[in-house]
């Protein structure tokens, strides 16, 4: 785990969100995203070495919408930095985590990415991310 | 806002989940402190730049057991390093956030703190902080 690369928000509406956060952070968004693998909008903000990632649902049956009907809008995950996913997710593995998923997939950003099951996390959900070359 | 100063992770079990997250962060706690005005022990780990901050209620009544009672364990709030907290509670005000204490009130880690009403910001609970000089 290098750094926290991001911190994902899960919000109703993005772009009433990205003003609010532009405001609150004072900084602009300087990049959207649609991830078709996962029905959502994304929108980024520097903070740091660190990014806020917005997140809007795209379909009723996504993630964030059932997470947004389920406890309402605010913080969906943590994601670390890390240099070799295979090896973190073995690692994680070996010492008790529940992964979410059993192979890296395409996350937002360039990203190759997996899930910590929340259960075994003191409920954070956990991403691990690493940079595709 | 300069960066994010620590992310606030509310706990049952402070001692569990210190071991938790020292296997799953790769690094140690590097300092606990009982903050008696806020009712909560906390455990500090360095990831980056940022800290993560484990939070265990120590009265029935306090701020992290009614979160937990309401929402189970999990992301509490995200903390804020600010130069000035007066001057950046005042542009908030000015931009139509809800501050949740008028004054800067005296927190964990050497920091005046004062959090922003998550009704405003999507329901995340914001902190700002400033380091006590």
């Amino acid at each position: 785990m290098n750094k926290i690369e991001h911190i994902g928000i899960a919000v109703a509406d993005l772009q009433k969100a990205s003003t609010l956060y532009e405001q609150l952070l004072g900084t602009s968004c300087y990049k959207t995203e649609r991830v078709e693998s996962e029905n959502v909008d994304t929108a980024f903000f520097k903070t740091g070495e660190n990014k806020i990632e917005l997140l809007a649902s795209t379909a009723d049956d996504s993630a964030i919408a059932k997470f947004i009907a389920k406890k309402g809008e605010g913080i969906h995950h943590i994601a670390f930095d890390v240099d070799d996913i295979y090896a973190e997710m073995e690692r994680l593995k070996a010492e008790g985590f529940v992964l979410l998923n059993e192979e890296p997939k395409k996350g937002a950003d360039n990203k190759l990415i997996c899930f910590v099951h929340p259960k075994t996390t003191n409920g954070v959900l956990i991403e691990l991310c690493q940079e595709i070359k």
